[in-house]
Formats: structure tokens, sequence, C-alpha cells
């Protein structure tokens, strides 16, 4: 313990978690400041293709099947964490089941801006963990949000009994991975094993990653401010919830890395990078496919206590937290 | 032949072909996936500013007569591009002449994209061409728009009688000229010969070209496989056309290229630049200009046509082909 | 002067003002060349973050105390420029003082795009400077709007008799801070003093700087020409003004940073970047704050004044201009 608190505070000094609360100041303190729209899009899209191409390169210089158990511990932890919020927040006074589950879908399903911030501090932290963990994303992405509406839908059903009525899980799998986030991810792992894009890699995308990050950070930080307003329109559970969700879910994937480095040799590192995408919470890709699968949630609880509170927390407590953690457990 | 063909199938792996595929692919699949129009005008200014620096640069470092004869050769192939598909695409049944002639402006014309697809591979191939080749793109573009415009005014003029109405020329002229791909690459070619801008250069537009590249390569394959839909409700000539075109007018431009070489002793590089230049097919600048020209073509033919199998065509197989040509030509 | 001269045209072959001069050139030809609007937005964004972050990086490493009577030197000169235009182009016949005094407060205010133009080049020609200098842009932008404002409250008071109106000076001041140009700057700066955001100055900011200066320069050339045409609308004492101001406020800026070098040792290149400050015209931030504050003045005048003479007079003179004077003093 006497070890990991300076760790911890070193981590809490890193740019990435300043720009996020430069972001936060300047929209709370009613800055006109704006970054346009397409800018924010083209953003996201560069950092999900260059999270995708490490991991591509990464796993056409690997063992594929060094990805199958860690692939499917991810597929737990997305179901698991729509399962919690069924259960606890579910079961508070004045909290309907559809917008319980849903916003257990939306922590469950994956941010790729959390997980762009997470890999560079793990780098400027030397521990080393395995480039293949960011393609991991998906892995939790979808079976959470699938979760999410089928259970949301069962819990329908059951109350206007309409129990006949069953649900697609295809479409909601299909649209997932047609999502652009997804899309830009899944483009750049097939790009790197596929093609040698590493003078594009090694000239474009590796360079400028950390700067692209730091902006994105703000538009997240100013994004969680106007949010805010939002989450006040619903009961204060689901601020409660969402400050300590990622937490709790990031223990989850320490957890299970933990386990999958007792019986593979899974690294330290890529137990942070699970931690961290269980930590996540959509802000993207999740929203719209939400609304879809559970027209009668309630969006302001659910986005409102993503953006607002689960993304700030997971970039600046949980990623500073598992990080101290790694290092102390590596005997730093 | 034996030589040519590990040459030719080394030049299909290259990332840029990769990132086209990539863009094809992932429209193929319905993903929601966009860039922002306003990062694709910046990536097109970007590149073409670049490629106009570069041969700037090249032109005040070196003797500017030697420019001569290659341009004029271009304004040629462009003229003689037209010709063809006047007397081919246009002789065959169910195609109307304005139809073919536009089609055939817009393959003379030239594709930003696809020349600045051409340049970096050549350097990775390590195939020397003179630096202001570039600079030959709108003594190409421009002829190939007259001619295509000027041939269908007499054909019109002709069927109607009204052989009275003169073509302007002038106007299609300066409407080229000030299209925003001409000014861009024109701009850096006149900063690049009459000022310093090698710092820029070096920090900034070099560096970043390879990637703006790449990014550029996945919305022209996006674009492609949403135009096949309308080249699908045309003639299937034009599609026939549009696959063998890029390659026919590659072999010319190469050829006027070879013939220059033994005269002028221009490189085997500069002819693959001009052979690339002929292959591809305006996508931006030439569409506004042809269906102000003529009015009566239908875009959906000749705007499939090149976007949709022109482009891809000239970026995947002609610059493989003529590049895999020249190392042959040179001996490796 | 001798030793001046060759300095001084040096300077005006830098390729800052061949971009501004390109932008000018390619918009008078009717060029359809456009940079998207959201890309200029994020251009100023990232540049003013980058004067920020390399002015709050140096805050942090340097004497906090030194800054403050450049500050206070900063505060007076914008409020003397509105003064002047008071009691110069408000004297002449035909021009109300609303409009004058409006027109004043846009060439007190600060343009961000100049100051960032002449920072490389003072870097270029070796001329050192308290990088902190870039965080004097609020203190004289802010007083020269928040003078502007009040002066011709007053003055339309005292006309109509109407002079219980008192002039609230906060919002005026709140407005300016919120703009986006002033808040980019400031957490830039915020984030250079609490943060260690070397990583991603070192590998984003720094390095691109320059190439999206050059960029932003082309815009500012053709919006100045733009603009042209509702300059032509008012009175042309505006266009002579806008024409002398920058230089009179430049050599204002420079007499006071002279000053402040025999009192506090204030650099040469303080003393620039001073003059630069006081020669540039608000073209983004200060019109909004203005057509508030000042509805009687009629924006042709005072916008026209400042985007199509101010800015480029501020660039392409008074850059070269005080660069060569400095370096004359400085003996090279």
């Amino acid at each position: 313990m006497t070890d990991f608190l300076p760790l911890f505070i070193e981590q809490l000094q890193s740019p990435t978690l300043g720009f996020l609360i430069g972001g936060i100041v300047v929209a709370a303190l009613g800055s006109q400041l704006a970054i346009p729209d397409s800018i924010y899009k083209f953003i996201s899209f560069f950092l999900l293709m260059k999270i995708g191409l490490t991991g591509g390169i990464a796993i056409r210089n690997s063992n594929f099947s060094e990805i199958i158990l860690p692939a499917l511990g991810a597929v737990g932890i997305g179901i698991v964490i729509v399962l919690i919020s069924r259960y606890t927040l579910g079961k508070l006074p004045g909290i309907s089941v559809p917008d319980a589950v849903a916003t257990g879908g939306l922590f469950g399903a994956v941010s790729g801006s959390t997980l762009a911030a997470v890999l560079p501090q793990l780098d400027s932290a030397k521990v080393p963990y395995e480039a293949w963990t960011a393609a991991l994303y998906p892995f939790m992405d979808i079976p959470a949000l699938v979760a999410a509406i089928v259970m949301a839908s069962l819990y329908i059903g059951k109350k206007t009994g309409k129990t006949t009525e069953k649900v697609e899980i295809w479409p909601i799998i299909k649209e997932s991975l047609q999502s652009s986030a997804v899309t830009a991810m899944l483009l750049g792992v097939a790009l790197g094993i596929l093609t040698k894009p590493e003078p594009v890699y090694e000239s474009f995308f590796n360079p400028l990653f950390r700067g692209f990050l730091a902006v994105l950070m703000i538009i997240m930080g100013m994004e969680a401010a106007q949010r805010m307003n939002e989450l006040r329109k619903v009961a204060q559970w689901f601020a409660i919830y969402a400050f300590f969700a990622p937490i709790v879910h990031g223990f989850l994937g320490f957890g299970v890395g933990l386990i999958l480095h007792k019986i593979t040799g899974f690294s330290i590192g890529g137990s942070v990078v699970l931690a961290v995408i269980a930590a996540s919470s959509s802000d993207i890709s999740g929203p719209p496919t939400l609304r879809a699968g559970i027209p009668s949630a309630n969006p302001s609880a659910y986005i409102g206590a993503s953006t607002a509170i689960g993304t700030p927390v997971a970039i600046a407590i949980c990623i500073p937290l598992f990080i101290g953690i790694a290092e102390t457990m590596l005997g730093r």
C-alpha cells in the first residue's frame, strides 16, 4: 500500500487526465470553445484505426490461439456487468428495469476513447502488455449490448404477458459490428494482419496518436460537463451507480486478467487493459443500438450516467488505479 | 516476363491498395463508418498542395525547358483518349455519343488521388522519376475536358442542324483551372517555385502525406462501392469500357513516356507517372465541368464508370503493373 | 538603415507571407478552392492551444513576477489604441463615432493568427524572446474591447441624453474570456503550468505548428480578398486607417517594449511580440463581442477594415519590419 500510493498519484498527473479535466472546466465556465463534430468523428476514426492497426500487427506476429481465452473472458465480463445492473440498480426504488438494464448495457459496452487513453499511459509507465489486447474491445462490447436488449425484452414480455415474441440477436450483433467505432477498429486489425501498413503506421498513426488523444480528451470533458444537466433530471441512483460501477467492473476485469495470468501467462499489463475495457462505458456506438433495442428506456438516464460520470471515472480514477496496482505487483 | 511477375505481385501488397480494398469491403458490408466531407476536402487539398510543392521545388531547382515536351505529350494523350471513347464506346449499340464522349472526357481528365498514390509507391520501389512530372496533371486534365465538350457540342450541333453555335473554349479552361483540385496543385507549384517552403514542407506536408493518402484510399474505396449501384442502372458497356480504358490509356501514356525517354532522356519512372496520369480518371473536378458543358449526357454513366471501376482499376492494377514493368526494364 | 533593409527584405520572403499572398491571389482569381469551416476552427484551436502550452510551460519554468509589468503595458496599449481611433478616425468627415470606436476596438484586440505567424519567424531569425510573451494576448485584447464599448456607450448616452444608463463591464470581459480563441489559449497556458504536457507537445503541437499555420495563412488570404468587397461599400477613410493603424500601433507596442527592456531587461524579441500583438487586429473573437456591445456600429466597416487590410498589413509588413529592426538592434 505504501508502494502503491505514490505510483497512483504520479499516474493522476498524466497529461491525458489534465486535458480531460481542462475540457470539463472549460465547459463548466460556459466557454464558447467547440471542436467541430467532423473533427471529433475523424479523431475517433483515427484513434480506433491506430489501435486496430497496432493490434493487427501484433496478431500477425503472434500466436493466434493466445487470444481465445481472454476473448472468452471478455464475453463473460460483458454479460456479468449487465446482470449486476439488473440485480443492483434495477432493484432500487423508482428505477425501472429497462432503464437499469440499458444503463448496464452501456457500462458493459466499451469506450474507444478510454481504451485509447490507457495504452499510451501503460507505455509511459513501461508496463508491458500484449498489443492485441485492444482487439478484445468487440468481444465485451457486443455481448453486453445483446445481453441488455435480451434481458429488457424478456422482462417487458413477461410483464405484458406477450412471452411469445422472440428477440432477434443477429441484428443487434450486426448493428454493433457495423457501427463506425467497431468498424474502424476491425478495419485496422484486418489491415494490420493482411497488409504491411508499417510505413503509414510509423509516419502517421503512431506519432499523431497522443496529440489526437489529447484533443479527444478535451472533447470528452466538455461533453461530460454538458451531459451533467441531463443526469440531474433523473434519479440520483444513476449518478451513484455511474460512480462506483467503473471501479467494480474494473476489479472484475482485473481479476479475470489475473486468473488468465496464472493459467496462460497473460501479462499483468494485459490485465490492466482488460480492467479498463471493463471499467469503460460506451459513449458513441452503444447509445443508438440501445435506443433502437430498448425504446422504453430513458436515454437521459443511461447516456447521462455514462458520459457525465462513467467515462471521467474510468479515465481519471480507474486508469491510474490499475496501472498503480500493476506497478506495485511488478515490484517497482 | 518471369522477372516481371514477382515484382507485380509485390506491388499488389502495398498498403495503399490495402486501404482502398478495405474501404470497398467496409462499404459493401453496410458499415456506418463515414469520414466527414470536410475531412475529405481538407485531405484532397493537403495531398494536392504537397504534390504541387514537390513539383514546384523540383522546377525551381531544374531546367524549365525539360518540361515542355512531356507537357505537349500530356496534351496529346488527353485529346486522344477522348477520340478513342468517341470511336469505340460511342459506336456501340445503345450508347449515345454525348454519353460516350463525356465518359472519355472524365477518363482523360486526371485523378488527384491516383496521382497521389503512385508517387510514394515509386519512392518505395526506388524507381527514380523527375519530381516535376506531377505538374503534368493540368496539361492532360484540361485538354481532355475541353475536347469532350467540343466534340459533344459539334455532334449535337450537327444533329440538330444548329451548326452556327460556337463552342466557347476559354470558359471551360477557366473553370478547370479554378476547380479546387487544380488550384490547390498550382498554388503548391507557385509557392514551391517562388517562396522557400522547405520548413513547412519537411515538418508537415512530407511526413503526413502517406497517412492522409491512406485515409483518402479508404474514402475512395467506400465511394467506389456506393457508386456501383448507379453504374448498374446504365448499359453494361460502360462497365466494360471502365475496366479496360485505364489499362489502354496507361500503355498509351507509358509509350509516349518511352519515346520521350529515347529523345530527351525523360526517366522510366517519369514514364510510369505519365502512364498513371493517363490511366487515372477524374472523380472530383471533372464531373461538375462536364455536367455544365454536356448537359445532355447522363452523369450516372460517366461518374459511375469512373468512380466505381476506373479509379480502383487505375490504383489496384495500373500502378503495380507499370511499376513492375519499370522495375523489369531497369533490370531489378 | 543600410543594415536594416536586407534583413527586412529577407523577412519578406518567409513562407508564412507567401502562403498569405497565395490565398489572396487564389481568391482574387475566383478559384473554387475552399478550406472547410470546421478545419479552420480546428486549426485556430490547435494554434492557440500550442501558443498557450508554450507560454504555460515557459511560465512554469520562470519567474511569474516578470510578466506583471509587460501585462500592464499591454492593458495600456489596448486602451490607447481605442483612444487614437476616437480622436483620429472619429473626427473625420462622414465617420460616426460608434463606427470609429468599434474599428479601434477591433484593431486594439488581438489576432491569434498574426500572433501565431510572428513566433516561428522569430525562431527562424534566431531572435530570442520570452516564451510567455504570447500570454500577453488577453491583456491587450479584453481592455481594448471593453474600452471601445464603454466609449461608444458614453458617446451615445451623452447624445441621446440618457446618461443614467450604466455600462456593465463584467459581461464584456466575461464574453471575451469565453470566446473560443481566448479560451483555447488560456486552456493551453493552464495545462502548460499545471500538467506535464511535454510528450503531447513534442509529438503533436510543436511539429505540426508551422504546417497548420501555413494552411491558416491561405485561409486568411482568401478571407481578406473576399472582405475587400464589403470594405468598398464604406467610406475610404476606413481603408486608409486600416493600412496605417497596424504600423502606428506596432511602433507604440515596440516603444513600450523598449522601455520595459531598459527597466526590467525584457528582451528585444519580446518587444517584437508586443509590437505585433499591438499591430494585429481581431478577426474571430472580436466581431461578435462588438456586434453585441455596439449594435449601432456598421460591421462592414470594422470587419472589412480589419480582415481585408489590417491583418494582411500586420502579417506582411509589421512582422518583417519589427524583426528587421530587432535584428539591426542586435547587431546582426
